[in-house]
């Protein structure tokens, strides 16, 4: 797709991107200015007209961008005119909200199967999905075509979990777990670590009350 | 808290750092060098000292850091050191998968309270908690001590909420809403978009498939 390194900072704004221009679609616009989507973004069009700059500019006129032109355009460079397979390993409350949301779908990540540990949960119907023994996983892998692979499971299983996985030819995680995963070189991991994140905004929480006492001085 | 700015990049690593502390700490590891750390966590040793040069250093001495000391000393960075008070606003699957997680409470974040517009909820049990009715969220909030509003409701209402509960003197933000919340300067926004996560996967993924092409060439 493209042909030289994008910084994972400018593929990190990519799906914002693709989600305020999906809005802008939906609403019915035809054109829309960096100056415009600066502005919606809370971003400088400077800073936008870089990040499109490598992918080819997406040839801005004079008159703006071309909404749903660049909207696709976006949506194909991620990867979102292809069909996504995944499947869910870990059935707990995290596994089971995933399972059941279905905007995911929308954009073409299908899931495909879920397993857990636990025998209490064979068999619960999630959906068009059944809880599956861990110990089917592998051969499902094996049998169906699957991309990606969702780790919602204790850290203390996910590292063994992944290793079987990438054995099993996976080669992406959406990792859950409360641990990084070492993985193969070309083997994509992107971590969505709740806690760290939470006690990012309690840093941030806390400094802010500090500076708000500078400001009051 | 922190007399000077720290850039939000090292402030994302700080819960990572953490992490791997608690581990060493929870070993029974008293010390360790930035070497080592670097090892462990795939950053190198110059980033770590970088990063702890933000906070004076924390004093390595020539045999390394004191575990269980540095461990400490970040935690109070984090304002882990306190209890935060949450809501969740939104008693969906994931509102639900998220009260029910219980790690969040051995750091001091505490669930007071969940809220729904769907009636079909009201007084369901998650744990300690009942979910309420939306229109009792002022009140509740006005009530009680909650510094953190956890968001995880369609991004149709997810914006008003947001507005309703700054004014109710909510001043952070755990959003998981599909959208960006425009708040006063001064109210903190940690943003969990998860449709954004998994397309940055698919571009990872799509993109390493044509570089692993490019090698075999």
């Amino acid at each position: 797709m493209a042909e030289k390194e994008i910084s994972q900072a400018v593929i990190a704004r990519l799906p914002r991107y693709f989600r305020y221009l999906g809005e802008l679609k939906d609403e019915g616009v035809e054109r829309v200015s960096s100056q415009d989507l600066s502005i919606l973004m809370h971003v400088t069009a400077s800073q936008i007209r870089q990040d499109f700059n490598n992918f080819g500019g997406f040839g801005q006129q004079g008159y703006g961008y071309n909404v749903e032109y660049l909207y696709n355009e976006i949506g194909n460079i991620l990867g979102l005119d292809r069909t996504h397979h995944l499947i869910i390993i870990g059935a707990g409350n995290l596994g089971q909200a995933l399972a059941n949301y279905m905007n995911f779908e929308r954009r073409g990540f299908i899931f495909e199967g879920i397993f857990d540990r636990n025998s209490e949960l064979y068999g619960k119907q999630l959906r068009n999905l059944t809880i599956q023994p861990m110990e089917e996983m592998e051969s499902f892998v094996k049998k169906h075509d699957i991309d990606i692979a969702v780790l919602t499971l204790p850290k203390t299983a996910a590292v063994e979990v992944a290793e079987t996985l990438v054995n099993c030819g996976i080669r992406a995680f959406w990792n859950f777990a409360h641990c990084d995963l070492n993985v193969p070189e070309g083997i994509q991991v992107e971590n969505v670590h709740l806690s760290d994140s939470l006690i990012k905004l309690s840093y941030n929480l806390n400094t802010n009350s500090h500076d708000l006492e500078d400001k009051d001085n």
